[in-house]
């Protein structure tokens, strides 16, 4: 059984004038801040003001990179060539980890954003772009990915460290995706119900939609920071993960 | 007398299908590329490709951050405060760093572009950022900065290693400023005064438009990529600095 | 007297997934409404999403053009050109008046938003741009700018009609201009004090810091929408109007 | 027989300092130019002066829309919902015909760029939303759209004036849609191929890379302005349809 699991959230998504989520509220809640990278949300001084918020609270600052679509928050798809998307990873990973290094810190991981991710988890030529970028601008980064995806296994042939990521408010089919959002069933609302599913995966498993149990590495996990009950369900996440004897910590380096 | 002059050229100003100027021309005749990050000119796989071509010759990469502003190339002036300059800058510099080391290589230096030079060159407060974000990102960075001005002041107060820059083909004013291109004479179109200019500036003064003598350090000039007679201009120039045993070198990082 | 004031407030300022203000609070209480248009703020679905709740309020639709500027908010200065101000404007103001005709009404007026508005209301050259922009799309709109200021005498020149906008929260100096932010007493934080200084522009003057009466026309009155108590304070302000026996109207097109 | 044939061509699509093509060169050769609206390419300083030039010379003006994406110049499919192409549509289509009312002229035709072309050539529900918005700015326009397919479909339907494009220099496959690039046969390089097929064309019909003959009706055809030698092409294709008595001449307005 998994005895650490890592909890982490998006960040940083606001844009100028515009903000987004209550980053400071959840920031007390998570080991791992996904912070965006200026694409799908996230102008430099928001970067640099929550990577900065997050070091001070001993939060770990990962990149999370976006497609180039502030009006569509890097949430619609595009075709973009793995070359492309090698390019626009490089350049945000870059840029995040300057806010890093200059609040005195370190960038610590990788997620891709979004649209990205979703076309990434299933698609291994993209996967091994991005897995890619992310080695060639610093090969101690650890790659957050879908769990059991290409994602993962892309990242793994290049010997980069890999956090699989898992949910606790979304239903799996049985292949261990994500059941599509439109599905009955597909979105957990009730936190009981999230919560049980968080331990399932600690053991390694989680029942599928169909009824199915599906073996799924589980080493962090994604909030919300959305929803109005986000810190609430984090703090009652916390508790039955303390009461399992489950710390929650992010990953390490690779160096 | 100096015996070693930097040359410099700002590339990779195309953006995505847009392609601006000879960057592969250029990057025969100048020690150090000025290589855009995206916020005037430049999109990820550009400043990819500009990046490796320069290290593939040997050039030195830099860093050419400017204002955000694609439509106006980053040639209009725009009230940012010392703050906002600080973050945009930590930010195209961690992205154009990114890059350099992706094809192994190492950022060498920052030249900021544009409008964004031109407010530092007569501002103080605003130099004192952009040397910080600079230093923040990567203390061994070479800074280039306008000789004689704020900028140059700035960055040597916060220890970091300064290219003084100068030109070859602008007049200057006695205080040692760029005259206005407005101004009579204020460009220089005649190759054999350009190259008289230089060989006054490794003396360490220059002619001002007056005809009064101005002391300036001459360690980095720049040469400008635009016009059809670039190539030839620079070739004619390196003759010339090799006849007076002028070493033409990028200035080394300060580590 | 006037026995007729126009009502308006900054509309649309969201951008694609972000929010800003309470539009449909405020639309209940104003008669005019400047919506952005994707410069400064306003992306297209927002723009039409707003426009059509305007047109079903019969709130008079106006385009608020900006500096293109989005991390800026389009409250940055920027150096540009009358003719790049001229271009700017016909292109937003076009976008706009699209969305009001495709809802089945029609563009009512113009005003400048931010920086632009206040380069504008100390620049003739600048104001001289931005009215022939606005005639050029459509002579018969009705141009809002600052009372007293440039904005007015250029847009009256070129015959348009036009509404001298003046401000309920905000101090004015002895030559009728707004009295900077920073400056004491500059910001009219009381509701008592706005509403007196309403009923004062009303009759034709306003008393500036210095004490000096300064002479304005009054014809719109700007509404901000981002504090709590917008829409507490214009409900004030109406019923104020209302014992006065003022109407609460939008300015009527010059065609 | 087809006896008139409006010539169509990309115009406008440099950005800020950034050119492409030569489009006044090319604006000679056609009836009518599809001019970028600032989402692919196109600013508002670069659309007021291709429309000048345009209405100058006596050649229709239409709007370009594309999607947004100055990096991939609107190259690369996104998902966009058929309400997000709606407003972009509405938004582009109304900040060009701004323009063209400045200049004293009027817009004439609409036709979508690169891959919302492409995705509505091959999708109805997409295509109703680029006829709805065309129709809901101004029901006068001509529809541009692949010859054939639901873009004519749709843009019929809502009683739109259509002109149905074909291509001289790209094969059809058998279901009357463009041969995709990498076909083998797809680009016909050779001028006297490519004129052969516009007489063909002009018959209603078309020999598809499999040798069927598939019908098709001509009304516009788009010329490439990328290429060295596309003023050349245009010139003798104007030449060819002289001879066979056809007029090059824009579709008029529905109004």
């Amino acid at each position: 059984m998994t005895t650490t699991l890592d909890l982490n959230c998006d960040m940083g998504e606001g844009f100028g004038a515009w903000r987004m989520g209550d980053d400071l509220a959840l920031l007390d809640q998570v080991s791992s801040a996904n912070i965006a990278c200026g694409f799908h949300a996230g102008d430099p001084a928001t970067m640099q003001r929550v990577v900065g918020a997050a070091l001070a609270r001993g939060v770990a600052v990962g990149a999370h990179p976006g497609l180039p679509d502030l009006v569509g928050f890097g949430r619609r798809e595009m075709k973009v060539t793995p070359a492309e998307a090698y390019a626009m990873v490089v350049y945000q990973v870059g840029a995040l980890a300057a806010f890093a290094r200059a609040a005195g810190g370190r960038l610590n991981h990788v997620k891709p954003h979004g649209a990205l991710y979703n076309m990434a988890a299933r698609d291994r030529a993209l996967s091994d772009a991005l897995a890619q970028a992310v080695r060639d601008v610093d090969p101690g980064l650890v790659y957050f990915g879908l769990a059991g995806s290409p994602m993962v296994e892309a990242a793994r042939a290049l010997g980069l460290r890999v956090a699989e990521e898992v949910f606790a408010d979304r239903a799996y089919d049985d292949d261990g995706r994500l059941a599509a959002r439109g599905t009955p069933g597909a979105v957990i609302e009730e936190a009981d119900a999230a919560v049980a599913q968080v331990r399932d995966l600690l053991q390694g498993r989680v029942r599928a939609l169909s009824g199915a149990v599906v073996r799924l590495q589980a080493d962090t996990l994604c909030l919300h920071g959305d929803g109005a009950g986000a810190v609430h369900f984090a703090q009652r996440l916390r508790a039955a993960l303390a009461a399992d004897g489950v710390t929650v910590a992010a990953p390490r380096r690779g160096d």
